[in-house]
């Protein structure tokens, strides 16, 4: 890597020839492909930008003038470019942060890897930079899959206002999302690219890859002379031109060369402008190319050269999800299925193949998922709309304003829920079970095996006048956790063996094992633990206040914020039917978390068997101690701690 | 009304002349005049959709086929059409709702008055429709503001997708949401405005207003042979068909007859199909049309021939605010604010008269109003995004993600939040001290009064590296309510009078002469009582444990949810805090609310002083008993309950 290594900041690029631009796009895909085979992360979008992240450093000089990137992704080039070239922890404890950091780098701003917010950061700042006369640009990047969600089109509408205030657009068109993207902008973008320079783009490309066929090689020694020919120009701009944006495109999202000549055009230009260029995901990578799911969106540890993933995993929550969805789907013929942009991520491919007209890609569009939902739902068929836990923020007022009052029977199913940990804490599913709390009606299932699963998923989709909502975990599904009991609808995994437990153990979905860990260590110090599965955590179950009046104390475990989430709902369940329990609720402590394994992060936030034993020890000791001082207070002494 | 009381439901429009239906447009336009002054409610957009919506009626067979209102607040018309001409108690308890409702009508879909998510349910109904094979048409009817909002987008794109999928959209165009429509959108659909035919409109419009000076006249006596001559036909369509969606237009949207043979038109063409319509906000209404500001979008009670207000009410939480936006406007130059297309009804219009350069209205797109926020703090100024409460939800994720992640110093004000009342469901603003308990970093105020207003919005200001809300009820503000006392960061309202108080009454923001009152009550029954105003709900004081130790029950009163607000907030600090004082919460209970003035709703719910008082003395004298009994049990039965 003789030139990659010598780049320590953007300026650094500056002196670079073209030939040794070319040839440092060349080192930083074979670093990247390297890089990430090692450690897995985001691949295919990052190999589709080299050359983008090399020209707007050359045009841009950040971090005075700020370049965007919108999810964050596809950062890793910028990160290189900007003193980062450390991956050997990419995403683990103290490596780097898969997505832009500010505490990485004065080069970053947007952490958030939800999609779609690049333009209206994007839009404050240049605002920002009109109103206080700094001299400053600002460059988003967007996919095109982004500009699927609302927000990018609420920013396109408030930056087209503005003809005075400059902001340079770069749509970053792979003709994907995660997958192909959907919906009538992308087929407007099609015709765009349906120009002469666009068909010699393709025809090279065909032509590079064909003599390309594995990384590592020079990819581009022959490019140069070949891109002559080919010029940047302006194309009849369509919709961005409706809306009053300059259009400058399409560019070939590979030719730095051009890249550079239309941004330094767009940073001149004095107003919102929209540069269009055209990169291919995966780009120069052969197993990524020919991987027409996702070209290599993200990856797990991989063999470089064959792109084969090293380590498979079993059973994973989201496959016992998509297989009992292709069973539902036999069975009920009114059950449709609704994805934003994440088939496969989220288990639904096989139910689009089994049922191709009975799955809908809304596009990276959330608040779209969750309404059309309602309007399925009153029309007379069954949705199950599967997300990200994350994601389904996005979709709040939906949920609540056009399921919920509307009575419409939706399902939605909330996969990563809870700490995911390595992509950090924007991707960590930790909001869901609090903010869905107040939407009246609304059931949530937090099922702990792969049998609940299946089971909840069942049950969910039976409703027909509420939503439901079904949520779990990230990656591999534990062993099946077997009820030894049923009290009410709840399922109890542990009876305490006496009479007079001292301990309500709620556990909450994927957290079984772990709270039977700790009854078991609890039971080493003599504290007798009743462990029970709500199952259905919203609403709380009758049973519940009955069950914990039996105990001397309530500890309820969920991998949620802490704040307002199953503790809490059962905390006022308690206080409702006048259950003085002592209660105290276990979860993610309410700030936002570092990247790092999801043990890690258990670990670092108490979310452990030994850590949450010790608390619930303290506690009943306490619980002892205090018991009899206030009895000695109110006149009535005793020898030994009360156990009533 | 010959003509009006005669309709019974849409198909007694068949039966009627082209002249007779001109006849029946005046005389419900005479009725909307008629009873919204007596009432108050939603009368600028209702005027405007006359004609439309007798076309509509005319041309689709409801509620076979669905006719689907946008925000639902230009309903009036259909409601008058399908059965429901009695408007004597229009928004008042057992009265019409002022939106689309359910249980009014099978006419009837949508409920949610949030803007733009027509087109999504419209979506959704077509999709089923199509699976399921049923013969029935949907017509989604939306303004060109809602067309700002991200959800129209998100949906437009889906919608284009599929040809084969008859779906029917009428905008609404009046060139403005409640305030003059913004953006990119904007300024295209004015360019498709420039036509031959829409010049004539224009033309012909004047020509009437001039010659129509009150309502009650004949409005279209002389309008039949003048139409003759414009026919609606197809005009370039712009970024419409760019997004591959077939369209018409423009259409004058007060000619019935042209009207009829667009949406006809529309109705065969077998896909999804935009009907542009050019309607005039306030139409026929001379008082509404002279208003710039929003053409009479909602009026209270007004005089009918002057369109004056009848009751002129006092200061208000919004313009206490306005006013001292101004103030801090003159203080500090590096304050902006942002509206979501409501710039008047969240008081910011003295601020932008003063500072028009610093204040940016973003459209009905209160994600883009948050996101926007983020980068504006980003890049070093300070954004205050006032809004309804209701309408934050929207924004969820962006407060969250991009606002709080960010560490970025936003104020969030949230007006009419609490119990609104007459607006139905969809806008009491009963959510935000739930969702957002569950934000990292963010800081909420609950101001009690016009003084609270005033310094807590300075002191939100004053934070720079978190967001902060602000929020406030609808209307009148109170009185002063004076602070005895302060602990740690809280306002004590009452001292108790005695060393060993009862009740700690925790009172949330405008509620706080109600606890007051209470607390009277109260003490009536022997019970002592501190009531305390934490100002700041969260986070919650680190005073609030160490007092509510010294008190034998904790109450709290709020007036949101009270699931997850600031009672489950403040028990679950008292819990951490290892202060096992029993609490209860009292709020809004987890239903949707059913439209009625405030004071009712209050009542229904039983957030009254009375309630609430005979709640906590049941609850005290249970302690006492509990006590007794439980010191029984332990064997040192005492005569007296005990106070400890």
């Amino acid at each position: 890597m003789p030139l990659l290594t010598r780049i320590t900041g953007p300026r650094d690029l500056d002196r670079l020839s073209l030939e040794e631009l070319d040839q440092l796009a060349g080192e930083i895909r074979t670093f990247l492909v390297d890089a990430v085979s090692k450690t897995g992360g985001h691949l295919g979008p990052n190999l589709g930008v080299v050359e983008l992240t090399i020209a707007l450093h050359r045009v841009f000089e950040s971090p005075k003038d700020k370049v965007l990137w919108d999810t964050g992704h596809q950062s890793y080039v910028h990160k290189l470019l900007t003193g980062r070239q450390d991956f050997s922890r990419l995403k683990m404890k103290g490596g780097l942060s898969g997505y832009p950091s500010q505490a990485e780098s004065e080069h970053d701003v947007i952490e958030n890897s939800h999609a779609s917010t690049v333009l209206g950061w994007a839009d404050g700042i240049a605002k920002a930079n009109q109103l206080l006369e700094r001299d400053s640009h600002v460059v988003a990047v967007i996919g095109d899959g982004a500009l699927t969600g609302g927000m990018a089109w609420e920013a396109l509408n408030n930056i087209a206002e503005a003809k005075d205030r400059p902001l340079v657009i770069v749509v970053n068109d792979n003709e994907r999302s995660y997958a192909p993207t959907i919906g009538g902008l992308a087929n407007h973008l099609a015709t765009l690219r349906t120009t002469d320079g666009y068909e010699r783009f393709l025809a090279r490309t065909k032509d590079i890859l064909d003599r390309t066929p594995v990384v590592g090689k020079p990819l581009f020694d022959t490019l140069h002379g070949a891109k002559k020919g080919l010029k940047d120009f302006i194309a009849p701009q369509g919709m961005f031109e409706d809306l009053g944006l300059k259009y400058v495109g399409p560019i070939d999202g590979h030719d730095i060369e051009a890249l550079e000549s239309a941004l330094a055009r767009a940073k001149r230009f004095g107003g919102p402008v929209i540069v269009h260029c055209l990169t291919e995901k995966g780009r120069g990578y052969q197993p990524a190319l020919q991987d027409e799911a996702d070209r290599f969106h993200a990856v797990g540890k991989i063999h470089p050269d064959t792109g084969l993933p090293i380590a498979t995993s079993g059973a994973d929550w989201t496959s016992v999800f998509g297989e009992e969805m292709v069973r539902l789907g036999e069975e009920r013929a009114d059950i449709v299925a609704i994805t934003a942009a994440m088939l496969q991520p989220v288990g639904l491919d096989k139910f689009a193949k089994r049922f191709p007209d009975r799955v809908y890609d809304v596009g990276i569009a959330e608040q779209h998922g969750a309404v059309s939902a309602a309007g399925l739902a009153h029309a007379g068929v069954h949705p199950v709309f599967a997300v990200y836990a994350t994601f389904l923020n996005r979709a709040f007022d939906q949920v609540l304003m056009d399921v919920a009052l509307h009575k419409c029977g939706v399902t939605f199913v909330l996969d990563r829920a809870g700490v995911t940990g390595t992509d950090g804490a924007s991707h960590n599913g930790m909001w869901d079970m609090s903010i869905l709390q107040v939407v009246p009606g609304l059931r949530l299932a937090a099922p702990r095996d792969a049998d609940q699963v299946r089971a909840q998923l069942r049950e969910a989709v039976a409703v027909e006048d509420a939503p439901t909502v079904v949520r779990f975990s990230k990656g591999a599904v534990g062993p099946a956790v077997p009820a030894v009991g049923r009290v009410g609808g709840m399922d109890v995994l542990r009876e305490p063996g006496t009479d007079r437990p001292d301990v309500l153990l709620v556990s909450v979905g994927a957290l079984a094992p772990m709270c039977l860990e700790v009854a078991s260590l609890l039971d080493r110090q003599g504290i007798s633990t009743t462990v029970v599965d709500p199952r259905w955590v919203k609403p709380v179950d009758e049973a519940m206040a009955p069950l914990a009046e039996r105990h001397r104390v309530v500890v309820t475990v969920e991998d949620n914020s802490r704040v307002g989430g199953v503790g809490s709902a059962i905390a006022q369940a308690l206080r409702d039917a006048g259950v003085d329990v002592p209660l105290r609720d276990f979860g993610i402590p309410p700030r936002f978390l570092d990247h790092a394994s999801r043990a890690e992060v258990l670990a670092e936030i108490g979310l452990t068997a030994p850590d949450i034993a010790r608390q619930v020890t303290g506690l009943v000791s306490q619980l002892d101690g205090l018991t009899h001082s206030r009895l000695r207070t109110d006149g009535a002494a005793q020898a030994e701690p009360a156990r009533d």
